[in-house]
C-alpha cells in the first residue's frame, strides 16, 4: 500500500557548526534516508510551516509527503506518526454526494456521509447545469455551491471521526465530467455542443487551497480521469473497484444512473458505452417513482392464484413511492400473474389491484391510500409501464450490442457487476423475467455497491490504483450507440417480455 | 541550449466525433509528439488559459512549457513562436540590484538595468536587515520592498526592450542567502545566531504569481542555491560562469563584497571560504571611501622622484572620494614612493601630499579641495591605512590558507578570476605590490565582471547549468576560517608590505 500521502518517521541530527545545512535540506536528507527517493520538493507555500514544525519537534518526528504525478512533495512535519492520517474519498454525483473518511495508514473507513448536491437549485440535470454555467457568473455560483457542499461533508466526516477538518490530508474525487469541470471551476460550455469536447479529461492533482476547500491547505486533490464527455471518472472508478481491468475472465460492469453505463472487458481490453436506459430505473419517470430511500417500495410479490399484492419498503417505512428495483419487481410480477401481456400492456380482467381511470386507461394500485405515508395510494399507470418497457429494452439492447461488438455471447461472461443503489436493491431474477438482463445463472450477477466511491478510496490508498486509472483511460474503447444501427434493431426486438426471440430466455415462463 | 522555458511549435487535428478527447489532452499529445517527454503537467491555475488559447489558435500554434525540477509544465499557448521569449536574470545584492532581460530563444541580451535595493531604508547591511525582519511586521515590509524594487526593474527592462512586462516568462535570482530569504518571505532569524542556519539552501522553483511579481504569473522563478548561511547563490553563480567546476586546471575565484569570498578548485573538487576582508576594499571603511561609481578615484600615481600625485576618477567626474581599487593604488604608490613604511605607517618627512593633523597624526591629501566635487579634499588618514592593511592581510591570509588546505602553492593556479566591480577596477600589479594578491604573472588574473548576474543568465538558458548548480552545491567543501588556527598565523605574517616573508614577493622592490 502506497497511499497518496505518507507519514514518514524521520530522525535528523540537530544543526551545529560542523553541519550548517539549512532546515529544509536537513529535513529532505532525513526523508531521503527513509524513502530512497531522490526527487523531493517542498512547495514555497509550505516552506515556513515545514521548517517551523521541524524545529518545534527538535529535528525528529514524522514528515508528511504527498505523491503528485509520480513525484514526492513534502508538506508538513508532525511530532510523530499520528494515530491515523485521514483522507476523504468523494463520489461527486449530479444529485447526491457520498463520501468516506479513510485512514491512509491502515485503509480503514473512519466515517461515511452523504449530502444532496446543492447545485440542484441551479438545475436538476447535467444539461441544465451546463446552460446555467454559461449565464452571467453561473460558473462561479455552481463552483461555490459544490465547494460549499463538499466542505460541509468534510466537516461532518471529520466531526464523526473526531478529527480536526484541516487535518484531512487528501481528497479523491470521482464524478462525471461535467461535475468535475464545475468542481474545478472549468467551463463545461463545449461539452454539450457537437463534437462534445471537455476542457480536460485527466486533470493533474492540485492542492486543496487552490479550490477553497477547508481540509488541509496542502492536501492533494486527485481526480479520477474521464474519457470523452460522457464516460466519467465515476465509471473508471467502477472498473478499478470491480477489477475488470485485471480480470483474466471477461466480465461486465453495469452502472445505472441517469444513463446506463456499461463496460465489458478483461485484462487485455476494455470496451464501453452509455445509453439512456436509466430514468425509469432510477425512479425519475414513473409518476410514483422515487430514488431508493426510506419508504420506497423495493420488492413486490403478487400471488398468481389470488392476485394479492405484498410488498416491502426500504427501512420498513410507510410507502411513499416506488424505486427502480420496485418497479422491476412489480412489472415482472404483473407479467407472471398475467395482469399485463408480453407487450407490457394491462389485460382488462379480474385482478385485485387493477383499476380503470376516468379516461378509460388502466392502472394498478400497489398500496392503498390508507397504508401510505402521504395518504396517497401508490399506483402505476400504462404510461409508467411504457416508460419501463422502453428502459428495459434499451438496457438489453445496450448489453447485447456491446457483447456483439466483440463477437462474444452473454454466456462468455464470468461476472456481471451491478453498481450503485440499483445493483444493491435489484432482484436479478426479476430483471431476467422482464428480459432486461440476460438469462444467466443468478450467481453471475454481483452487486458492487457505490463503486464510484470505492474506486475513489482505492486511489487514495494504492499507487497501483492510481497507475491503473491512467492505463484504463488509455486502453478503453468507447462505442457510440446513438449512431449504431445494430443497437436500434436490437432495441426493437427487446420491446417485449422477455423478448421477441424467446429462446434467449429459456428460464422465463411462457403464457 | 535547453532554456528554462521553451516555446514548442505544435499542430493538432481539431476535435471531431471520431476523436472527442479533451482540449488539454489533445494539446498534451501535440506537445509530446515534439518533445518525446512523457510527463507533462498543466497546473490547475493555467487550465482555462491554456485550453482557451488553444481553441483561439485553432489547435495549432506554439506551447509555452516550463521546466521545473526536471519535469515539464505547460502554461500557455501562443499563435506562433514569438520573435523572442524574454526572461529576467537578477543579481539580488544587499545594496544594489542588477538585472538583464535575455531572449530564451537565442540567448541574446535585450536590456540591462540596475537599481538601489529599497530595503536600505530598513538597514544598510545584512545583519541589520535580519534584525529588522524580526520586529513587528518587518519581514512583510522587507519582502514587499524587494518585490517592489524587482517589479520596477522588470518594468524598466521590459520597456527598454519593447515588450509587455507580463510577457516576461521566467526569472532567475542570484543573491546571498539573507536576500534570498527576504525575497521568498522566509524568516532569516536563525541565520545570525549560532550555528547560523538558514531556512533553506536550495529552494525549489515557484511561480511568479506566488511572490506578487508583475512578470507573467506562470513564469518559473529559479533561485541559485546556497551553501550554509554565508556562501550564497551569487557565488555558485560565479563558479558557474567562470567554469571553475569544469576546469581541468585548478583555478581560483575571488569575489569581494562586504566579505571576501573565495573558491578554489577544478572539475574534481571545490573548496571555499569567506572572510571579512572586504569593507576597506569595497569603500565602506576609509573616511573618504565610496563604492566604485562616478567621481570615485580608481587609479592613483605618485611620481617617486617628485612626489607629485596624479589620479583618474570613474567617468572622469570631479573627485568625490576613493573606491577600493583607488585605495589599493594609492597605498601601493605611497609605499613605492616611500611615503609609508612596510608596516603601512606614514614616514614623517618631505612629501607634497603629506600633512600633519591637529592631533599630531599624519594624513595624505590625494586631491585638494578646489578640485573636488563637494569642495572637500580627498584625504586618507593613518586610521584608513590601518584598515586597508588589515583587509589586505586578511585577503592574503584567506587565499594562502585555502591553497594550503589542499597542499597546493599559488604557482599551481592556472587562473585567478576576480569578480565584480573590484575585479573590473583593480590593477593586479598594485595589489601584488601591497602583498594582497600573490606574486604571480599578471596574465593569471582575469576580471570576470558581475559573475553573479552572468550565472543567473546561464541557468535561464541551459539545463546543463541548472544541473551544475546542484552538483556544485553537493561537491563544495566550506572551510570555516573563524576557527582556523592557521589562518590567524598567516594573517599576522601578512600585516607587512608586501609580507614578512619577502621571498614570497620577488617582484616587489625592497627599500
Amino acid at each position: 500500500m502506497t497511499a497518496i500521502v505518507q507519514c514518514i518517521p524521520i530522525y535528523a541530527e540537530p544543526p551545529g557548526l560542523h553541519d550548517n545545512s539549512a532546515d529544509v535540506e536537513r529535513l529532505k536528507r532525513a526523508v531521503a534516508e527513509k524513502t530512497r527517493s531522490a526527487l523531493l520538493t517542498v512547495p514555497l507555500a509550505q516552506v515556513t510551516t515545514v521548517s517551523g514544525h521541524f524545529r518545534q519537534v527538535k529535528f525528529s518526528g514524522a514528515a508528511v509527503v504527498n505523491e503528485r504525478e509520480g513525484r514526492m512533495e513534502l508538506v508538513d512535519v508532525l511530532p510523530e506518526v499520528p494515530a491515523f492520517l485521514p483522507a476523504m474519498a468523494l463520489d461527486l454525483g449530479t444529485t447526491h454526494l457520498e463520501a468516506t473518511l479513510v485512514d491512509l495508514l491502515t485503509g480503514t473507513c473512519l466515517a461515511r456521509a452523504n449530502k444532496e448536491n446543492s447545485q440542484i437549485s441551479c438545475g436538476d440535470d447535467i444539461l441544465s447545469r451546463i446552460h446555467y454555467a454559461g449565464r452571467g457568473n453561473g460558473l462561479d455560483e455552481l463552483h461555490d455551491k459544490i465547494i460549499a457542499t463538499i466542505n460541509d461533508l468534510a466537516c461532518e466526516l471529520a466531526s464523526a471521526a473526531g478529527v480536526i477538518v484541516d487535518q484531512v490530508r487528501a481528497l479523491s474525487v470521482s464524478g462525471n465530467p461535467t461535475m468535475v469541470h464545475l468542481f474545478l471551476h472549468l467551463d463545461p460550455f463545449y461539452m454539450c455542443r457537437e463534437p462534445y469536447i471537455p476542457v480536460i479529461n485527466a486533470p493533474d492533482s492540485c492542492l486543496a487551497a487552490e479550490l477553497g476547500l477547508v481540509i488541509s491547505s496542502s492536501a492533494p486533490v486527485v481526480i479520477l480521469p474521464s474519457v470523452g464527455s460522457y464516460f466519467g471518472g465515476d465509471l473508471i472508478s467502477g472498473i478499478l473497484s470491480s477489477g475488470l481491468d485485471q480480470s483474466e475472465q471477461t466480465c461486465m460492469l453495469i452502472d445505472v444512473g441517469t444513463n446506463a453505463e456499461v463496460v465489458l472487458g478483461n485484462s487485455e481490453w476494455l470496451i464501453a458505452c452509455a445509453g439512456a436506459a436509466g430514468p425509469a430505473l432510477e425512479g425519475g419517470v414513473a409518476s410514483m417513482g422515487m430514488r431508493a430511500g426510506p419508504g420506497a417500495i423495493e420488492h413486490v410479490r403478487i400471488d398468481p392464484s389470488t392476485g394479492e399484492t405484498s410488498f416491502r419498503t426500504i427501512d420498513n417505512q410507510p410507502a411513499r413511492g416506488i424505486c427502480g428495483s420496485g418497479i422491476i419487481d412489480l412489472v415482472a410480477e404483473l407479467y407472471l400473474a398475467q395482469v399485463i401481456d408480453l407487450r407490457g400492456k394491462f389485460r382488462p380482467g379480474a385482478a385485485p389491484g387493477l383499476f380503470q381511470a376516468a379516461d378509460g386507461t388502466y392502472g394498478y394500485r400497489v398500496v392503498a391510500a390508507e397504508h401510505c405515508a402521504d395518504g396517497k395510494p401508490v399506483e402505476v399507470s400504462q404510461v409508467d409501464l411504457d416508460a419501463l418497457m422502453r428502459s428495459k429494452a434499451a438496457m438489453y439492447a445496450i448489453l447485447s450490442t456491446l457483447v456483439g461488438q466483440v463477437g462474444l455471447e452473454f454466456s462468455d461472461l464470468a461476472h456481471i457487476y451491478v453498481a450503485g443503489a440499483f445493483g444493491r436493491h435489484i432482484d436479478p431474477r426479476k430483471a431476467v423475467t422482464l428480459g432486461m438482463l440476460p438469462d444467466l445463472p443468478l450467481s453471475v450477477y454481483e452487486p458492487v455497491g457505490n463503486s464510484s466511491l470505492a474506486g475513489a478510496q482505492q486511489v487514495l490508498l494504492h499507487a497501483s490504483s492510481r497507475e491503473r486509472c491512467r492505463a484504463i483511460m488509455q486502453k478503453i474503447t468507447y462505442v457510440e450507440l446513438n449512431v449504431n444501427q445494430e443497437f436500434m434493431m436490437r432495441f426493437s426486438g427487446s420491446k417485449f417480455i422477455p423478448h421477441t426471440d424467446r429462446t434467449l430466455f429459456p428460464s422465463v415462463p411462457v403464457f
